[in-house]
């Protein structure tokens, strides 16, 4: 049998919008679809929620925003048709205020935000998608900030019958990609704002797979890339077949504009309009044949380089968009805070990273000259301040002992770090890891000052390898590595009593971590921790300060989520609470 | 027509629980029962999810967390029945994870967790009501916590028809409280979890006179009270007829247990046997007849009076849930934190509130003797401690100048209360109102420290109205006013540089704050708010500087929600963000 196929030049843009940026946003699409027109795409798909950037949070709830939004999305259909680029279906996710007929339909307020998707063609916004599934779990909302479209949306074009959904519509069972099927359409365009977490590439890959598959179609999965506050966009856009092979596969962490030929059905033999869906009629026919394009298909980076660049990313995100030019932050010879120098010396370059040795009479040698041995292999700026007159100072006054002047010394330095951030204009970067984080071995207003918290979700075991990571890639590369080795061998301290260690108030971070991370991620009672072979005491003791900790964590800087649940809006407990697992 | 009426000894526990503390709850629960049933009652109602304390966060995730309130409940009906209460009718609110049937029948994994009531008789949970109306919205994450439950419950029992509903299901039209009417009941109990903000008793009042005349029964709205972080719960617990007739209302702010007589309609008159609704038969009769009992009706308090009694009430609350038993504070002699030293004598004692005059060279000799004067008004602990030496060792180090300098004064006066609340145990209290938490109108880590944060959501402007009112009930009530006249009367000043003034730098707070509240809590445009009168420069800089203070807010202290829209989760927008009103 002779099989009819339809062959359709398919742009995916990985862009890096920017929350609040329309203007800006409004740009990326524009340039993305020129840039894809100037390939001989035909289609171009967007990520969700683009012209906005995502998550928005309670600006879906601002009639202003929203109106801005829709005026975005108006302009940038006129724009292209100005530009000759009418004749290219675009879809693009932004933020619409639903209207009279959406708002009788579903039976919610005139202006409700919608998660939306709009199809632009010559000129015109020809229809929406309105995202089905809201997600409202972990780090999302979307209950709050959206009601739910209840129709699916086939566009039919280069005499293709083509299916959307956005994000979370493809991760749940039944919905809108389970109609495609009996649709008959042989293309599912999804929009994304998937944020990056551990393993999550390969998760996303057998979904995409097993979608596919289900609804018989080639399946373009688009996602945005870039740092917003506490979450990282991965990019890692791809197109598989409905057989399961790879198309195409966008980098991660980069933004990128994939173009590929694919081959799909001729529109009609779709039971289409027997089911009742919209079906949206594009006059648009294919164009004459060209040379075939294939899709990139880019290698995918090991989960310690993932990882890394998951967090350079975030950084240089958070900077450069809210206006910073460097960072600031105290190196004091151990590896949280070195690891979190070689991360921003690759985020922003080595002469905008800035950083202050903070010696007091209970550091090591060690501490100085592993910092300025790090200052000399990576080139940032270091300068030293002594703490010594500030802390005298008061003493003098407040007759502090004990903890109270361990917490001082922690506090001046966090003064100093301040201070030179308000005269000379930096991002003051607070250095602690997740394990710090969930014990509370931290000081409130001292090492935990800063604007943002790069490792904030990476416990101490994986600082460590990350560090190893970073220098083996260096020596690979043939560059310097940049963090020394005696930062990585030595023994973990505070440094804010004489010899102390960490070990002699906590647990080692191999079984500290571990328990955390049943704890945290997995919920586990103690019971359960303990039945996997942890002694209880220590088991008991880390959930209590776990516990404990929880009014620090909500006055700590945000920082990237890496892991399946951070600290922040991904776990939130209250403070006034008296469980303790027992 | 002769018509036969029963009477019903119901009691309302307005209690004060604590989040976790499931075994304290269980026993404010128990002695509730017991107190109800000396005063002869037949059926005590208590509060929503009384047993874990409200509201539970991501706790309602967590297994063991689950399994600890479901016994708590099954160990509340045991307890009662050995006490020989067994025979009082008892519905409880508690955390219930779902059982097998219904998973199944909801579509919900089994121990999906709900929102729940249990029926309590004779040391059994004869059934249990799980809330319908998720509530979504501002401070609440309901959809996140809770599955939905879709089944009314009656309880025949004193051969009377009664239906329960939890909070939300009585604000949302349609749902189960429609469908009271066609059940036939005749009386309807609400279990709540219901937090103050002001005005809302005014509202309540007319939801449940409307909801009692639509349902034609007696309601009987029962709420706890008392301080979880960011809510404080008011109380206001209500018993109204379906005429709308006040039978007993509880006092606000304090815990009391209502007792009354009611009349109701005998069952049978219940068309409910065949609208299909699950009905609960308890085989309790009536008592003999008793002397009757009719409701106390507590009389509302004043709106400024309302309002500071949140203010204590949350603050106590905090401290003492908290394990705290004193505060700390710096007392600058200005209004702000002499309204927080008001607070917290009322809330804990004058000998338990420690607070600190710390003044600069840039301080007014006022500074320092009005805070010796509210410190012999109101008793509290007082001393000086002179920043210069401190701020001059920074100084001589760092060399800041402008901003940084005046943050760095900020900053050692934060450090100084951090230094001596570690020392000696005291929680730290943060003194900024709503105004300059918008505006960013404070030091991160330096005026901005703090556990607790009393007045985070009291605009400047009734700051000065809650002042005057704290002062004159004194005056009414014999006392001496607390807050000194010239705290109240002298222009604001932060003191950070030779003749500073807010109004350098802020618009006059009546217009800030009538512009914030437009801005804030009714999401209106920089256009809309111009076009009420107020310059458009104004606007435009306030809005400015509110959205750019959103990083400062992230790590503000907690404080009580008391406006229709608070900072913190009342109100969740993205740091990083570009879009400005314009």
């Amino acid at each position: 049998m002779l099989v009819r196929v339809n062959t359709i030049r398919l742009a995916l843009a990985q862009v890096n919008p920017t929350v609040g940026d329309i203007a800006g946003n409004l740009n990326l699409c524009f340039e993305s679809v020129a840039k894809a027109s100037a390939a001989g795409a035909q289609l171009v798909l967007l990520p969700e929620m683009v012209i906005t950037g995502y998550p928005i949070d309670d600006l879906a709830l601002r009639p202003s925003f929203q109106k801005a939004s829709g005026e975005a999305i108006q302009e940038l259909a006129t724009r292209l048709a100005s530009e000759n680029l009418g004749h290219l279906v675009v879809v693009v996710g932004y933020l619409r205020g639903t209207d009279n007929d959406d708002a009788e339909k579903l039976g919610v307020p005139r202006g409700a935000p919608m998660n939306s998707a709009a199809v632009i063609h010559q000129g015109k916004i020809l229809g929406h998608y309105n995202k089905h599934h809201l997600p409202n779990y972990g780090v999302f909302d979307e209950f709050r900030h959206f009601v739910s479209g209840d129709e699916s949306l086939i566009i039919r074009a280069f005499d293709t019958d083509i299916a959307l959904a956005i994000c979370e519509d493809l991760w749940q069972d039944g919905g809108p990609v389970a109609r495609v099927k009996d649709s008959g359409a042989s293309l599912l365009l999804v929009l994304n704002g998937s944020p990056y977490e551990r393993n999550k590439d390969d998760v996303r890959l057998e979904l995409v797979r097993k979608r596919a598959a289900q609804a018989n179609v080639t399946l373009a999965y688009v996602n945005m890339v870039g740092g917003q506050d506490d979450l990282v966009f991965d990019g890692d856009s791809i197109v598989v077949s409905a057989q399961g092979q790879i198309l195409a596969r966008a980098k991660q962490f980069e933004t990128e504009l994939l173009v590929l030929d694919i081959e799909v059905r001729p529109a009609g033999t779709a039971t289409l309009l027997s089911t009742g869906e919209p079906v949206l009629v594009v006059n648009q026919k294919s164009d004459s044949p060209k040379a075939a394009l294939t899709g990139k298909i880019r290698e995918q980076l090991s989960d310690y380089e993932e990882l890394y660049n998951a967090l350079v990313l975030s950084l240089r995100d958070y900077v450069q968009k809210n206006g910073f030019k460097s960072v600031l932050f105290g190196l004091s010879g151990g590896i949280d805070s070195a690891l979190v120098a070689a991360i921003a010396c690759d985020a922003i370059g080595a002469k905008n990273v800035y950083a202050i040795s903070m010696p007091s009479k209970y550091s090591s040698e060690h501490s100085k000259s592993d910092a300025q041995d790090l200052a000399s292999r990576t080139g940032l700026n270091l300068r030293e301040i002594a703490i010594e007159p500030m802390v005298a100072a008061f003493l003098a006054e407040l007759k502090l002992s004990g903890l109270a002047e361990e917490n001082l010394q922690a506090r001046v330095r966090g003064m100093t770090l301040m201070g030179i951030s308000n005269q000379e204009g930096h991002l003051v970067l607070a250095t602690g890891n997740k394990s710090e984080l969930a014990v509370g071995y931290s000081t409130i207003y001292g090492d935990a000052v800063g604007g943002f918290a790069p490792i904030m979700d990476v416990p101490k075991v994986d600082v460590w390898a990350l560090a190893k990571w970073r220098n083996e890639n260096a020596l690979a590369n043939g560059t310097t590595p940049p963090i020394p080795e005696s930062s990585i061998t030595k023994p973990p301290s505070a440094e804010l009593r004489p010899g102390q260690k960490d070990s002699d108030s906590l647990p080692d971070y191999e079984v500290l971590d571990a328990i955390l991370r049943e704890y945290i991620e997995f919920d586990r009672s103690l019971a359960e921790i303990v039945a996997q072979g942890f002694p209880e005491d220590v088991v008991q003791k880390t959930l209590q300060l776990t516990d404990r900790a929880e009014y620090k964590r909500r006055q700590y800087p945000p920082g990237p989520k890496v892991s399946g649940k951070a600290f922040g809006r991904d776990r939130r407990l209250p403070m006034t609470s008296k469980w303790r697992e027992s």
